[in-house]
């Protein structure tokens, strides 16, 4: 499973840091204070930016500490500025970095046991990614494109999909 | 590839046509008519909610068709209904019940050309499903979610993972 995981992973972060580098750039062309932009939300009881960058970065942890049968890294939720997002992408980014097919190899089938929401589910490794893991990995990160577009920040699809800068 | 790639895309369409019948039941209680939330869109230059359904479906269409190699159904975008777009999505589960291990064998190494954009791209089918059509398949569910919530419809994370009713 690891070609089917990590290359995905690493490059859907890589959209997302540049993505986060074009709303800091749009704070400063605007004279926004960037705290205001990183506590925007679509809906009032809905998460703001800052936790929706830091959920896309945690699923992507998980994925890759359940997957290969490793302890997940604890990641505190202390970010409070756009540098320190990209920080904590790049700590995400260093943990795929390690990631090996080999480490990969009985991903599929390891039983995968994990707090979701309230109760305890038990899944396998294929499940966990595909019905579990990996839509809620992009469900954060686009939650984070919609606040920001909804915000005015200049982005496109080519943006969430890491096309090459042209 | 069957296994990864088919029940994960059922059961998320299966959480979008639910999604929809909130959507429509909130447009009733509150004397809302379809039409304005069918066309809400979180920014000016961004897609409308029905626009966003039919990609949604579109991508779950085309990746069926083209991991097995067959030729892409042509859906037209002709929806303007509640109603429509889950018959929409119904044709689309049409689809992917007719999918079948055997026909998925030899997805993952398929070479697939395809339009994106302006441009075509050739991937493999791996690749096609984890880097291309995955992602904007989420994406565009996501934004479905996010006009519903950001509109004010009662919805949240269960809803998008399609957990069981209570």
């Amino acid at each position: 499973m690891y070609s089917i995981v990590i290359p995905a992973l690493q490059r859907s972060l890589t959209a997302l840091a540049r993505i986060l580098t074009k709303a800091e750039a749009h704070c400063t062309d605007h004279k926004i204070a960037p705290d205001v932009l990183l506590a925007a939300r679509l809906f009032p009881d809905m998460l703001p930016l800052s936790r929706q960058v830091q959920l896309t970065c945690d699923f992507a942890t998980r994925m890759n500490a359940r997957l290969t049968g490793a302890t997940v890294p604890n990641h505190p939720d202390t970010e409070t500025t756009f540098a320190q997002l990209k920080a904590r992408i790049a700590t995400v980014q260093a943990e795929l970095a390690n990631a090996t097919p080999d480490g990969f190899k009985d991903a599929a089938t390891r039983s995968i046991t994990f707090k979701a929401g309230p109760s305890e589910m038990t899944l396998s490794g294929q499940d966990y990614y595909a019905h579990f893991a990996l839509p809620q990995f992009y469900f954060h990160m686009s939650m984070a494109y919609a606040i920001l577009r909804h915000s005015g920040v200049v982005l496109g699809k080519r943006d969430y999909m890491a096309a090459p800068e042209a």
